[in-house]
């Protein structure tokens, strides 16, 4: 808390990220690095970066841009990729990552920003802030490279909770069209169902109820229900947002990990099988990069935790300043939108409406887990 | 029957392969095609070929290395891609798809290749060749472009059946264990269970019980255990045999599908940008076309059914003759190896062994569901 003074008078007028600046594979060089390119873009942000100040105060000192604009938090402890959520629950206090999600429990900062675990991350953002009322299960959400005008799908939930019910794919529904709207500038986003056949007779039994709920609330939370999406449209243009459980999801996202992965080594092959492909490859490169990295959906800016009262944005383990940056921007407008707030007062709308419409088969339902 | 007197001439001596000529997207000439360039590349294969007389006899009399190679079954009718598999399963009789099966179900042919629509292609399978004894749900097995030394893992179950539990997901193990040493010359095949982490304790419950149960068999039925793998080993190195659901299995698939075809057209698009990458996409044009085949699970030589009693290769519905001709030579090569009694033995000594181990238990399995 020794920074509290400091920070009032740094960050009048701005809004402020909470970063956790330990955790990533590449060190607190590249966060801040990341930092620093998002204060030259943006004058209206300010930072509080959480880590051992011994090792954060030189390297904020070297960015002229970041004077004023950063306060350290110093804590000695740092969350590994290695750590099991369920020890970090209960020994995480003093970790960068706990530190960095208080300061918005504390109203401190807008949102949070962290490459760390992510396991933990969710573990501690439930711990730490709390689930939205309404909220059964929060999801991860991601931006899925895709064919849509703005270049990217919404998918969640993509590996926050193993199951999810109908109920929650409800809620995932209307916490990815909050969601959407509020990142991308769509007013009625489109949402579909994941599953593997687009017939309403196709699928698990779970899915079909889900199915007629989403469906139920299309017009209350203002989004279309495309109906029932393969794994296909996943990077095409039929839906906005796509729903499904985090097993489901989680294997998805890094499948597509998995093959940009293989396409880029492919390439790599491919440009060396001839003379003429070298020379190809010499032309191509800067084409051929772009592409890799776009069709990566690990790669694209961060994934959003949604259901939590305050917003908290994981950026990838491996992300270069760059993506740190970008990871940053989204916590930004998020902040400056109001999501948080938008997507609760959402929820709890919708919680009330079901549980009007069905009277006390909600209860039955919580009641039966 | 007409076609039977001619048989017996034509294919003394040969593997017959029994092919469904109607039902791929493309049409019967196709598919002749593609049986052509598999009696030109192999002088041991014969074909029954099924579909109406006046249209295929032409198709057929037009390629000279075809005479004497090939059986016309007459039937009139089609099972298309949108025939529900319910209806199929009542009325498919007279169905060239039908006639298929039945020419492997009464000894005539070694093998079915269908391009036709998969859901209804596995409930006439299981209508008329039946399950193996021992098998509670059979699987689709497809092979998916990696890392691995053989350029392909296999992975099952692809979309057989929406739910699996433990037992299903051994037996999976088991099939696909059979098919990789029959397929591809692995003597011992890694065997790996797809889950949202490679930690033992994540996961569902059915996955915990099923790595248990695929671990405890792995001395008998001869293959490595790798435990858990992700969404990104799919197309890498860590296994030859992925073990899933088919509810997963099938996002998996048509993910990597909707990337490779987002790499197809982000590539279009990547050598639009500039002069330069027009002038490398010229020079680069047949090893991106390489490429663009070889990421896509989906364009990899043909689904196989595993659990039946007799080999049923699903070729792609949009397979060209070259596609066709990689499902015939797959379904030649079971056939050869004696595939069908192998994996058939294989499954009844575990069973054998499991209910000895087990006791009862087996029993109560089966009569909960």
């Amino acid at each position: 808390m020794t920074g509290k003074p400091d920070q009032s008078k740094a960050q009048t007028g701005k809004i402020v990220i909470s970063v956790d600046a330990m955790g990533g594979d590449a060190g607190p060089a590249v966060v801040v690095a990341g930092i620093a390119k998002s204060a030259e873009k943006n004058p209206n942000i300010g930072f509080i970066l959480h880590g051992p100040e011994d090792e954060l105060a030189p390297l904020v000192a070297k960015r002229r841009i970041l004077a004023d604009r950063v306060v350290i938090r110093h804590v000695d402890s740092v969350v590994t990729m290695d750590d099991k959520p369920s020890q970090v629950m209960r020994n995480g206090k003093g970790t960068s990552m706990w530190s960095a999600l208080d300061a918005v429990k504390n109203g401190e900062a807008a949102g949070v920003v962290s490459c760390g675990n992510t396991g933990a991350l969710m573990a501690l953002s439930m711990l730490r802030l709390r689930k939205v009322p309404g909220v059964n299960r929060p999801a991860i959400a991601i931006l899925w490279p895709s064919r849509n005008p703005q270049g990217f799908n919404v998918m969640l939930d993509v590996g926050a909770d193993v199951r999810a019910d109908a109920q929650d794919l409800l809620q995932y529904a209307l916490m990815g069209t909050s969601y959407t709207r509020n990142s991308m500038d769509i007013a009625r986003p489109r949402v579909g169902l994941l599953n593997v056949g687009t017939e309403e007779h196709k699928g698990r039994a779970e899915l079909k109820e889900a199915h007629a709920l989403i469906a139920e609330n299309a017009g209350i939370a203002d989004y279309e229900f495309v109906g029932f999406v393969e794994g296909s449209d996943i990077p095409g243009n039929v839906a906005d947002v796509i729903v499904t459980d985090g097993f489901t999801g989680n294997v998805a996202i890094k499948t597509g990990e998995g093959t940009a992965s293989l396409v880029r080594s492919a390439l790599r092959e491919a440009f060396e099988y001839s003379f003429l492909s070298k020379i190809a490859a010499l032309l191509a490169y800067t084409s051929l990069s772009r592409l890799a990295k776009r069709i990566d959906p690990r790669r694209a800016n961060g994934g959003v935790f949604l259901g939590l009262n305050g917003t908290v944005v994981k950026s990838h383990g491996g992300a270069d300043a760059t993506g740190v940056s970008a990871a940053v921007k989204l916590a930004f407008r998020l902040a400056e939108q109001g999501f948080a707030e938008k997507l609760a007062a959402r929820v709890a709308s919708a919680v009330e409406l079901t549980q009007d419409a069905a009277g006390s088969d909600d209860d039955d339902r919580i009641s039966t887990k």
